[in-house]
């Protein structure tokens, strides 16, 4: 069973329960953006379907929704951010802002956060630089779920990264992904059809290739962008690695098999080396390299030639990252954002606990 | 047939080509050390086998060996570069030295680079950055040999992206991959050997998947890293886009398929947007973040807990990014780089053409 719901409809439930936690109207108004962002460019992963799982954050003391979000230490292109164990969503928007400001004044602004948890979609992040002619970076560490190369243990999160690039008539480049060959989301589906998943996908509790769609369940791991060795699964591993570092090692943030857990009855790792999960944000101004003008006009030709691509036989086109996604909005704007059973139960029962009114109603 | 050659007999031979060619001291020295680099890291195809190629370069009046590097625009963090069609070796390592002088000032510097050529391996140029305890990046594009996910058409270079993070008693963090699955080299050692090669390193000359090793040469294309849509190949597609984007796009190069070739025999594209190849070449100063103390304690204790990783059944260790390469170094060091029969012969027909004491004498 599966329901559509408008922007508006989800906006004002999500909203009354970021303010019932203790969010400020401005900060509620950040948070439901950037959490709604992922329903609208259909990652429904990472939208309203995680937004019981920050209140039990909050619920187990996890989440500050009062937090004093701080500068700790920088120069004039750089700043390490103290989240103050405030919501990612609102923490990494924040944060964003500050690599914008910093952009505006000397070209570039780079921002590296700790003592924050999950921020939603990394694009949504990256995309705050496109109003202001900036290209715009972000990446997250996050718990671990994926071995390394020939690693039997799980050290690295999803680790994703966004790059947002503005055009001039066209729609905006927007790269966002994460450095897995796919998303956990992939296995659940699989495993609820009860289908085997491609090899490259995932590993077993040996470290063994996998095509059972429960193996990371049982204790194996997701694998970097790449798959194997012999399909460049290094380069994954090695991107995963930078995302971790630039977001928590140069911040002061959890590392590695150290990052904290997005889910609240997952108990916290021992001896964490930093603070709280990392981020990283960053911000170019175009014309600090040259002329918006010049620069639109030959993002405008790349976009326009690699959309003009000849396709593969049996293809129909060739995509620009952020065009799926774009239009996927531009029709849920439309036809509302179909939302399965389950999540809508889950956010009714959520509300239900809140005192708040049903999403229904 | 291979024989080893020490690094000083290689790097005697070299500097003379390139003073030969018409390159001042310093830069001939530049260039050898940049060249040289990728044979002592054991990335054989970039190294003193490309040597002849840059000459053949030069006699078609395709690299100028007396340029006028110069920044042609710039903010406190940023320049463009103007390499004059200058070697890309002494161009990026130019524009890297910019980067690093805007980092000590202002905490970060990013030089978008146009009007140069191929520059060696990405790596090198990266890890400049460490020996002031910067963290390094690099990143070029090259001409089409790649066709992005559902493309027929070869869209885009290997494009490589190089990050080089310092430590502190351990040994730096250096990533350099291409955004491919494979190097071009690959599908000519299986050639050579006549065997098929994997799945997802290369498709034919109508976009389908393809296991001949000679499909590339025939009109087919090598594919973005991840091989194909269920293995995440426009993730490949998308960071190797950023690359071609930030290199030539920002810098005012030539971009996509307009890149120029490196082999001297390929005419030119027609109507190029920009000029000559681009690169990308960043640097951030770990202090514009947290002290050194904090940052490089908290990077080794990274890099020794992703070393002692439980491997997975059958293998021996993880590796950390640019370990077998400084292994190698360190190797090639004591025993000398072996390079095999036919480089050899074209190094000493190379001489003889320019009048140059052949290797080995």
């Amino acid at each position: 069973m599966q329901s559509s719901y408008s922007y508006q409809q989800l906006s004002i439930f999500t909203k009354a329960v970021f303010l019932k936690i203790g969010c400020n109207d401005s900060d509620a108004d950040i948070a439901t953006r950037v959490l709604l962002s992922a329903d609208m460019r259909g990652v429904d992963s990472h939208g309203i379907a995680r937004l019981s799982g920050y209140v039990r954050l909050w619920e187990a003391g996890r989440v500050n929704t009062t937090p004093d979000i701080r500068i700790v230490h920088q120069t004039p292109s750089t700043a390490v951010v103290d989240g103050d164990r405030g919501l990612g969503l609102v923490v990494a928007h924040e944060a964003m802002k500050i690599a914008m400001e910093k952009a505006e004044k000397v070209g570039t602004g780079w921002v590296s956060v700790k003592n924050s948890n999950h921020f939603g979609i990394a694009g949504i992040h990256a995309m705050m630089a496109l109003e202001k002619d900036m290209i715009g970076m972000a990446m997250t560490n996050a718990s671990a779920l994926v071995a390394p190369t020939f690693s039997q243990e799980r050290m690295l999160g999803t680790n994703p990264i966004a790059v947002a690039i503005p055009a001039g008539k066209e729609a905006p480049f927007v790269a966002d992904l994460a450095t897995t060959t796919v998303a956990n989301g992939k296995l659940e589906v699989a495993s609820r059809k009860k289908t085997s998943i491609p090899a490259g996908w995932a590993q077993d509790k040996e470290g063994l290739a996998s095509e059972d769609p429960d193996c990371v369940k049982q204790g194996g791991a997701l694998l970097p962008l790449g798959g194997d060795r012999t399909h460049g699964s290094h380069k994954g591993y090695a991107l995963s690695s930078v995302v971790d570092i630039f977001s928590a090692v140069l911040s002061g943030a959890s590392y590695g098999p150290w990052a904290p857990p997005f889910p609240a009855y997952i108990p916290m790792p021992e001896n964490m080396p930093g603070e709280g999960l990392g981020h990283f944000l960053g911000a170019m101004r175009v014309d600090a390299f040259r002329s918006k003008e010049s620069f639109f006009e030959n993002m405008d030709n790349w976009i326009n030639r690699f959309k003009n691509a000849k396709p593969a036989k049996g293809q129909q086109r060739v995509l620009i990252p952020g065009m799926p996604e774009a239009e996927k909005e531009a029709a849920y704007r439309i036809t509302g954002v179909p939302l399965i059973g389950p999540v809508v139960d889950d956010l009714n029962n959520l509300a239900g606990k809140l005192g708040l009114p049903a999403l229904d109603q």
